[in-house]
């Protein structure tokens, strides 16, 4: 590519982002893979890892009040991925633009999406240095606004009986017993009543279902809104 | 305690972090470990965890410009680790004030820093989201400022073969070759000669020193300086 075709793209990529750089050496060091000659985007990364994982954090915190910090986090980790940036970094054109060295010119799969991922990350990290935080906030959500509001919650949940045993282990706690508690109905309409026990914070929780596993997850819902003082039904 | 003494504890508090909240009730909520009844600190915790890391990276990328991503990835993680959070908890006197549930007061060691870790954190996302990015990092700088100016870099190094090695391990690549390539002078003041090549990218560099070991970490990191772009005596 040209040097003239080169500045038009970045000229366009820059329109995309909707962001005029004070310093345009940032944004061209951003734009430098490790692999490349020169200053690289290393550092760079390494700050716009940081300030997306801020800026995505508080729109999700703001969106989803009632999701609980498990939930936010596969949230985050669904929206800041790799292969999530990758994408985003491809629709900016960012793949004419970025600096590579003669070992990776042709790199490909995982390799590339995570230079890509990198580069967009340091753009971001670019700014953060060049505008400040306000700056790289509205980077970031003119990016990825689409993303961040097509985000659905259930995606991120996990089921019940999963979350709360995982929440029970990272807390050095013991697991939760389940027990059927009653069987009600005719056969063919039975519904079933299960127990969640949790010994060391002496609480028991009840849930009810057209099977036993349903009935486990809901008495297990009720355990994990007990914990986290999140209302079963958000 | 007396809900009086602790208005005037948590007045202290504020007093330290030098921060009015325009809503009480979240600072409130950060200090309420999720052992406890009601809303707890898990959400603002998140939050916190995020802005902690992006204000002390841009301090970090500022105050050393020529560390590379490994030793600001490892001085922020020496920075943020529960352990130095919960000691500036316990200076702040959060002790008192963070609210536990009855499975938790008598906790202690590594669980109980956590648990100030993590109210600490918390409480910076409450600003965050009650006063705004600048809020947040005033009130981390404030906090951390003392922590932050006597970070030594040095501290954060590995000695460069490491250093390198984990690098192209990174990248998938193939382990350095070290050679002696020289030994001169006479044997109580032998000078060593060694070399470092990275057969993947097709280099190799040279490092001088009175053992082999010197001169080999030297070598490695002068192949570190070609691959960062990161003068080696930074």
């Amino acid at each position: 590519m040209s040097a003239e075709a080169r500045e038009g793209r970045l000229a366009g990529f820059l329109d995309a982002i909707d962001y005029r750089p004070e310093d345009p050496e940032l944004i061209e060091r951003a734009l430098r893979h490790r692999s490349a000659q020169g200053r690289n985007n290393e550092r760079l990364e390494f700050l716009g890892d940081a300030v997306l994982d801020t800026v995505v954090s508080r729109v999700l915190f703001n969106r989803f009040p009632h999701a609980t910090e498990g939930v936010l986090s596969r949230l985050r980790a669904s929206v800041v991925k790799d292969e999530s940036l990758a994408e985003l970094s491809a629709g900016l054109g960012l793949g004419d633009l970025v600096a590579l060295g003669p070992g990776e010119l042709k790199s490909g799969g995982a390799r590339r999406d995570s230079i890509m991922a990198d580069a967009l990350e340091a753009v971001f990290g670019a700014v953060f240095i060049d505008g400040g935080y306000d700056a790289a906030e509205h980077v970031i959500l003119a990016v990825m606004r689409d993303r961040l509001e097509t985000l659905e919650l259930d995606a991120a949940r996990k089921d019940a009986k999963t979350e709360l045993q995982e929440r029970l282990q990272r807390d050095g706690l013991a697991l939760p017993e389940y027990a059927l508690t009653d069987t009600s109905g005719p056969a063919h309409r039975q519904r079933f009543r299960a127990s969640c026990r949790v010994v060391a914070i002496d609480a028991i929780t009840e849930g009810e279902g057209s099977s036993r596993r349903r009935a486990e997850q809901r008495a297990a819902q009720a355990m994990l809104s007990r914990l986290t003082g999140v209302p079963a039904d958000a």
